[in-house]
């Protein structure tokens, strides 16, 4: 007998049907969350310094998922020859925080509330942005989590560093989420990878971060050391919560962002270290943030955050089936 | 004690959350219809002569319908003072037919037995296409409620005349479906109002309509004669069926759409008509056809949809309480 | 028996085939022009101020047109209860004059050398540009022409004056056309329409085209006055060249043109003076420049070109028949 | 002699040399402005409630307006016989307010400082937006100047009615100023025309509004009371503050904006009021908000704004010299 | 004496001129097909999934062909020091196969028949769709002259497998061609080529495809063996039939498609595979599929479609000379 | 204390401010440039010989510079560890060149001047077009300079050889300026990197080109060799003028140019040349040409230019310190 489901039901091409996250069941009730893995938007875009429009962000990666949401039973993956995101990975999608336009503090606030909700279930968050800014409040929601379960490692995937302290006042700009981040007593550690070029971060930035014992490398680097080596300078077997943003990647592949630098990472790059990570330790939270769809009419890079989650997602808890499986 | 509904709950933005039309609640057990109105997307394309992709129509005019849902109670109408769509127009969303590529008939079986389970709840059904082939299904769904509560007469807004009754062996393509319609029983007239330019509908078919009994007026003849005149040609106090093919207004509003014919309605021409139609008669069913989105890069196409199908459902509901209100 | 022609051979959807204006026959030999009216790229625009890309007018025309070109016989116009176009015109592409980069007189030369191609073979040419200053060489190539049927009278329709003299040594650029039209003596006068908002044409320009006899009216003018009038203000019965400049129209209908103009013409203001000028005198020539499809990914501004085009072509031989048919 | 001004220097064609609005020159020290009008960027967009991109409105507007920025001496409009800007208006163009991103209130504060040195500097200030909300800095901005100078009236040209007092604690944002504005005591009156469709303000801010005095007008009661009428309805000879919201305009011409309604005024719907204006009292401060470039790659809404800034200050500096000289 | 032939006739810019396959002539009577290598257009995507569009797919490319086709004597490569497509190399364009509106089958049969007039005429048949079902036919035409000069070897270039077999009664979708291939008889093996990720196989394709003797490669995969080793897993010798899809390529170059998949090949990745096919055996047929153009305004992608075939063409026709000339 | 200077003052974000090149000062009279390094501005486009639009280069180019302009004291670059472009390096924009219509001789005489300009200023001339034709004047202005301080090398940085000597009569188009540029005698040698594929140089430029000494090195050579290989291929401590055609780079981050060629450099390739171009010898004039905005609607390609510019001048100077210092 068959088991891709397509005997009976609906066909559900991906063009059909409301756009949710991989076409998971919409969950409105927050106190309800009953998953292995929810998504939340973040529609939060007013901490840019260049292009605005990530608040677009969350409902176009989700018509993009649509794309790779054929009614087979999981993914499978002729690579790996594994199949990924089957029946016993429950994905739901659980909509947006509530954004406050003029209102930085309050939005971050239920960004926070609904991540919070997400780690109460028991289910890990992935939160897609809004600009970088909105890492702040995603990180701020694992206090409890931390006091719980441990501290968790920081993985940062961009071409920023986003390591400023304080400017003319600002400090929850998407210049800052870096800096907020290191200063928390649960973050253990950090690995910044993909950092290039001039960014809003001056030079005191990158001390700071060095100080405080960030492993920074540029792409370069990354492609010089090679993907395992990369990998054997961040902790085994640690709490990791990654943050993705879009503009690590080469323009080429994602120019729908607010502030692109060329000289970026290709696809396979950031797949196999999100790949390594997952067999690593154990991923507990996601963000990827600053996909802006009014820049990019190919739609590519709304398709490469989508394509990237779905993958990190099955990769995750793949791994996290190998690992309570006796070998 | 203000009513609309801020002090409590979410601000919801425009830009925040899944996108159901008018962010309604969605409804995937099509069993289970409990509503005033329900929308039903029929994303088919095949049908198609010149581009292609209203296949995503229903997707773009969603996202565009969420630009008018604020979170107030209703949505007041200075110029009328009047508002719609309060809390008592229960509206619900139905998501998609399944539709099924390289198969015409399939699909359309798809988009009638989703029209007729609106019908069945007793809700009016709204269906967003695709394609004018659409209105095929959508109209044959009626055949069990017409022989119920008496025929229909069929409004079509549209630059094109769509009468073709075969060719090449095609009788189901968006060039066909008024040949289709008027070949009911149950489809008591026809009024086609737009109809201008070249077209895929020969000399013959103009004949066959004109000899059917069908009312057919340009933009110039509405204009001519006016709102209120072009009312009074349509039988008064009948069921009317409103078949709006998006091309039937100027490409400078409606650009993204597979056939633009320029000469066409701009906003009031129709809205007023829709107006008078929901105020003379009563509107039994409603579709909306030929958006395509990737067409139009300011996204003025699905706004116009959204704004007219949300505007003219207010009318309607607005209307029917005034009927059932003495005076 | 049916005359559309669709029981024999292919059903040809617009989509389908090489793009030659009209899908007409491609005479790539010159000299074996044997047609009513011939179609002629004239793909030049160094002589743009703003925003160049006129130079892919023709292709973008070329291929819009095809939209309007189904298979069946003539276009019925059912406004008119008209079918314009039938198999007794006979309408040929004859590709493009041949453009030298960095040079504006041989490119020039190589245009009026296709115009004249087509006066030669008793042909009505249609010159697609290309900037406004490709109007220049299709005036000079009718100095024989006039010299045998006599003068012409030059209606021009556009947004800007188009009348310097010369100005930093240019005299071929798009603000001279109208200026170098007029000083020929086969010239015999002028009607300026649309005109409107500041331009390159100074006030001595206009100074000077007041003094030399043309009409200059502009779109609020037109509308106040009505069709009719201008047309009366027309000498009747006399041999028209008509040359259109796309931004005549509104941005709103074309935004694909270098040098937009706002409060423009809407589709009906001009296609009525069209249609007017083909009964009122005799159209020996005509010119639709400036659409530049770069600017519109809608794709509005070549289908507003082709199906005025296609109109236009119509209504001038459907004219002809009727003079030359006993009422 | 000619006075355009091509016989020495540049040619100077629209698409050379740097944007600056009208290609006036640039005056950095705000304490230094010498001119008759300055210009005034205004790069914020953190108050948008669903399209954002309006921070790059100055920067779209500067370059639209050079394409009206020929080099002859002023711009001759030849439907009013007339030459506006000539070397006799001294325009300026003072850059951007400074923009601090999260910050709200900071970022108003920079604008409403920039404001208030084109009023002392005796120049009339031109601010161009940036959203809605840049409008409560520049209405701050006239404290003083109206303590000296006496009350403004302000008139509106907008779709949205922008009078929603506080929610959710937001009122600074783009739904807010004109209730900020009324609230003022140097407000002597409000025109609020073009408004229509539902928005941001519910049934509470129109009863709020009318109950303040505030004349609402719709697009079609504008267009039913005609030009002359609607201008009666101000108080004559005031000292009017007009504010431009873009999306007043349909959104086949001004699609590149936020939160587009269609409906809305054409071109010269509000160019003759603005003309009317400027003969009907003293224009005392402008603003045009809401250009979002991203959304137009026809470049139409920006040079629809560039186009309507620079009559209208035509008209105001003719309108001032014809009042100061003896009839 | 140059031999360049720009010293008489036209300079023929890339920008001038009808767009036929690479300027090639025209021939529309398919009995009298006289060439080395004649283009067909299929212009049929209702076998599409995901986004619609790849009907413009041929004339995209064909007028992106134009960029390449300079009036020299053939095309030099200082890379090989040769030059490819001279005068010997005679090719035609024979426009398009019939396509019908909401009728797979029949357009399918209409492509096969194009595609057996080539064969009929000994010509090299490249066909441009169209979305990849268009090679069902394509492969269908080929059983006389296999069952004449021997099977072919099928080389996918591909981000998909295409091996589903049938789906809700779908044979003939853009997901089914390659399975429809294998069940040929004079299919004798197959080559699949930078397949990637997940699509509309399911992993029973995947074990059908091996079961059948099929070599899947990923891009990774080719990539890590070199084209050369690639290569010779191929039966050396054999006759191959080549089915490109674009979104082999990486989204970056190749955006404008129905269905991309990041990770693709980039351009020398597929051109030096393509190369060493020309070498290595006789290629005797060869389509390329699912160019979609509305989705790159960049034009990048219809840009690489051209030079990749263009490239092709000549590798075959500089292989076959050399195979014919003794060494 | 802090250098990077935003404790004072304004925050100065990127999307701030009017666009000169790297928001530096700009200087109108070209007799009083006191700089290092001064940004020419050459909006020159009637050489193209495919899409046109390069004309808006610079304007396109220095709004994309501003990205990069944040106001710290100058740019860190983690990978270098070293700061680039800080307050000793002064940067003047001196806006653009006189373009005449039509008129290529006249154009360029202006674009000469400018140029001459900054070398008698003693400043580094950076040239921003325009096609690649203005690199012809660029070159002319080089005379005295040579004549004083000696020849210099050029490299060139393209897909196309652009070494067509005359054709048709055209002598300075974009086809031809490397042709024009072996022939001073002030040009001691040539190094053309990155040339690929078909051009509008036949076989006998290529061999003229090598007769003539030029080191032609395609992508895959250059990759091949490795940057150092290359850089040792050129004269050490020459004085180097370097021409970048923005189509030497792949389409995929460069889609915004008249003339795409797949298979070109990545950001590295180049990066890694020109910064081991300014070590090797002395960089004495830059131009980058063919800009395009109108195809790239997401920037890319002119954030490519401005990053590329930016990094270089930031080299350039950096290692004239260097040789300037004693080690």
């Amino acid at each position: 007998m068959s088991d891709h489901g397509y005997e009976a039901g609906r066909l559900n091409l991906p063009f059909v049907g409301i756009s949710t996250f991989g076409k998971s069941p919409y969950v409105a009730d927050w106190t309800t969350i009953d998953a292995d893995v929810a998504i939340l938007g973040a529609p939060f875009d007013f901490g840019t310094q260049w292009r605005p429009g990530a608040r677009f962000g969350p409902r176009a990666v989700r018509e993009a998922s649509t794309l790779f949401s054929f009614g087979h039973a999981g993914a499978y993956d002729h690579e790996d020859d594994a199949t990924y995101l089957g029946a016993n990975v429950r994905m739901v999608d659980i909509g947006d925080a509530d954004i406050i336009h003029t209102k930085t503090e309050e939005s971050h606030a239920n960004i926070e509330f609904g991540v919070r909700n997400i780690l109460n279930a028991g289910a890990l968050p992935v939160t897609i942005g809004g600009d970088h800014s909105i890492n702040i409040p995603c990180i701020n929601a694992f206090a409890e989590d931390c006091a719980a379960h441990g501290p968790i490692h920081v993985v940062q995937i961009d071409a920023h560093l986003d390591f400023v302290d304080t400017r003319h006042g600002v400090t929850n700009g998407h210049g800052n989420p870096m800096r907020r981040a290191i200063e928390k007593d649960y973050v253990a550690g950090m690995t910044q990878l993909g950092i290039r070029n001039v960014s809003s971060t001056a030079k005191d930035g990158y001390d700071d971060a060095r100080a405080r014992g960030s492993d920074i490398l540029s792409v370069r680097q990354v492609r010089k050391l090679g993907t395992q080596a990369v990998l054997e300078r961040l902790p085994k077997g640690a709490r990791y919560y990654v943050t993705i943003d879009i503009d690590a990647f080469c323009p080429s592949i994602a120019p729908g962002t607010g502030t692109p630098s060329h000289g970026g990472f290709l696809y396979y790059d950031v797949l196999e270290i999100l790949q390594g990570l997952a067999q690593r330790g154990d991923v507990v939270g996601i963000d990827l943030v600053e996909v802006a769809p009014a820049y990019d009419p190919s739609e590519s890079t709304q398709i490469l955050a989508a394509q990237l989650l779905l993958n990190f997602i099955g990769f995750i808890f793949h791994a996290r089936k190998e690992h309570s499986e006796p070998s």
